[in-house]
């Protein structure tokens, strides 16, 4: 055994989350995307079931009270909401993270106009030019439908480019290709000092370390719960506004499940108080209680302890293939810096396609992101130490296969 | 056994649609509420354990591409397209209804721009006041985002309200209160005699009549599938989009789903073309596949027998009725001629609170809308002719208890 799979024994053997791979379904393969769909909590395929058997198919019209599907919207909201760091009542989960990345922002830009007092309004939206592209999709949509202007910047720029016109600022917590992890309290506090609204993009951060919402005064966030909050393909995404905000929440999206009385079928919208103003339609029943159901893997999880690990992870992991890659083959975007890593690494190599599907094929299973990204999610709740140097092993040794191909052809 | 039970015993031996009711999972209730949520198809619950548990537990980020995850949007439209009159590539399935609206109508208020030339624009959108609430809230949204100005009137005032400088129109098909069909074919001319644009929801048409969108020229059309076409709870919304105007279909969402090269991880936005323009986020494969095999229940089943018996159901109800209820007891609101019926019928009486409660006890399950509305839904696909006359039976005994109560009180 060689010394890093000696460590990699030793530091499984002293993880204190070791135990709760268990409540998820695995196999042999080591499972570095849970950064894209995170693994299949073990009570989920039962509590499913029984929302299609007994909820749908026996209780039918009477489980939207009975089975607590009217309100799984906010309930499931304040599961998620210790894991960001959010006080109850102020997430609430449904639609897509576009869908609600237009209503948050949207929602920030007319409520930096609300504020503003005849000095000649705001009509800036700031994006993260790096952002996952859907959400520079959005925001452009939002900002021509709110009459501002779009100023991609990358978030080292945002500072700079706060002025007393920026509306609105929406920003990625965790960069989805480079695993950088943004510095969310300083650069809310630059947009809040120039009265702007702070919308970020929880996507690759929450669920593998602290985010911290409400201490840090984000206004407005949205993030998916199919990666590390292992909700299921597509499950449904959430919302939080700040309470403060709520009151002035105006969304572009004002459905009839966010009415103050929404059975009253009131010709005259009246917004609901809190977080179910986020709401919008008819909530997606099946994916919300899966995810309801999934919630229960982080029972006596602390997020801070998860953090730790992914950290730990990351770090034996970029160790490992300092040991067992030649130098040069692979080239680590990933910072370095513990305050500016998120929970993945990312490796570019010039042929990386062919060698995602080599590792695929080896039971390491990352992803391929366009152009040259290997990209490797670690999540704290099911991957271990020997997983890791396994992961870097399999990477050395399907990096020489390719290159001597490569060499081979030439 | 009375005349019209015999009648119904009859009418049942009768029906080609029969067996159809077999492929549901139902008891001894008589369910008419499948228009707001219907049964459970006796295959999804299979279908569902296997999404989660071989697709998503074993293949997890594989199911992507091999099992189709990516192409369900588009391949579960072009299942719902028969039923709606739409040929293949116009209908694509994703969110709820209301964020459809948003779409359909936006898009239709560019579309009316666009063609415009210099003659002052187009700065109306026309929204049926009796429209269920949720349309009216979205459209006064999407009014207010693209300055235009929203004018409620009734379907029967929209003749009348068109003119040049109507954008977009948006109706309903079917009236969930009163259960009015609507005249889609001569409203939809009407609309384009102006040069504005016609979006149809047809929540409470779809799968319990002929629509015939294509064949009527509906430009956008929007629906849910969670009635008839008992998709489960919260199952995803539908848009269909007129292939002639694909081209010109202007998302409001334009998430990274709706990309022409979605993988591509582009800054500039490049709408996709076809149904999947009309994507936004990543679909929620939960409820979308249990979706697409609900809708195997419609195998060898024309929508044209469907509407037959449909009408046969709801002639016979009405009849029962008559019979068992005393005169002036409850009051009819959906139209008697089969023109302008869809599906269900809608009795107001003054308790009607209490009087829905008391079938519901007694295995007869309506719904009740607010103030004072008896909803019966009818579901050719499992709803007989002797639970019909049961219904109007027992509705007829319950209208005697309460009565006598509020008698017994007085």
């Amino acid at each position: 055994m060689s010394d890093l799979a000696a460590r990699a024994e030793r530091l499984d053997a002293a993880d204190g989350l070791a135990g709760v791979r268990e409540r998820f379904v695995l196999d042999e393969a080591v499972y570095l995307d849970g950064n894209s769909l995170g693994a299949l909590p073990a009570n989920v395929p039962d509590r499913v079931a029984d929302v299609v058997r007994r909820q749908w198919g026996e209780l039918r019209i009477r489980s939207w009270e009975e089975s607590g599907w009217w309100s799984a919207p906010e309930r499931t909201g304040d599961r998620i909401a210790p894991l960001v760091g959010a006080a109850p009542g102020q997430v609430v989960v449904g639609d897509s993270t576009s869908v609600n990345v237009f209503k948050a922002l949207v929602a920030a830009v007319r409520m930096a106009r609300e504020t503003e007092h005849g000095d000649g309004g705001r009509d800036e939206i700031l994006v993260d030019v790096t952002t996952f592209p859907t959400d520079g999709y959005i925001a452009r949509s939002a900002a021509r439908m709110t009459d501002c202007v779009l100023r991609p910047v990358t978030p080292d720029e945002v500072p700079g480019a706060l002025t007393g016109r920026t509306a609105a600022v929406l920003l990625n917590h965790v960069d989805y290709r480079t695993g950088r992890l943004h510095d969310l309290p300083s650069l809310t506090a630059a947009v809040h000092a120039v009265g702007a609204y702070a919308v970020w993009d929880l996507c690759h951060s929450a669920g593998a370390l602290p985010v911290g919402l409400d201490e840090h005064g984000v206004d407005l966030a949205v993030g998916c719960t199919y990666k590390y909050l292992n909700g299921g393909p597509g499950a449904p995404a959430y919302l939080y506004v700040r309470r403060e905000l709520q009151e002035r929440f105006d969304s572009p999206l004002p459905g009839w499940n966010s009415h103050a009385d929404p059975f009253g079928m009131r010709e005259e919208y009246e917004p609901a108080k809190g977080a179910p103003r986020g709401r919008v339609g008819t909530p997606d029943i099946l994916s919300l209680l899966a995810l309801e159901a999934a919630l229960d893997v982080w029972d006596g999880v602390p997020i801070e302890a998860v953090r730790a690990k992914s950290l730990a992870l990351t770090d034996f992991f970029l160790e490992c293939v300092d040991a067992y890659v030649p130098a040069g083959r692979v080239q680590n975007v990933t910072p370095v810096p513990h305050e500016q890593r998120g929970s993945q690494v990312a490796l570019r190599c010039p042929d990386a396609g062919a060698v995602m599907e080599r590792l695929i094929e080896r039971g390491v299973v990352g992803d391929f992101r366009h152009p040259d990204v290997l990209r490797f999610g670690f999540t704290p709740l099911y991957v271990g130490f020997a997983d890791v140097e396994r992961a870097a092993r399999v990477l050395a040794e399907v990096l020489a296969e390719v290159t001597g191909e490569v060499r081979g052809e030439a």
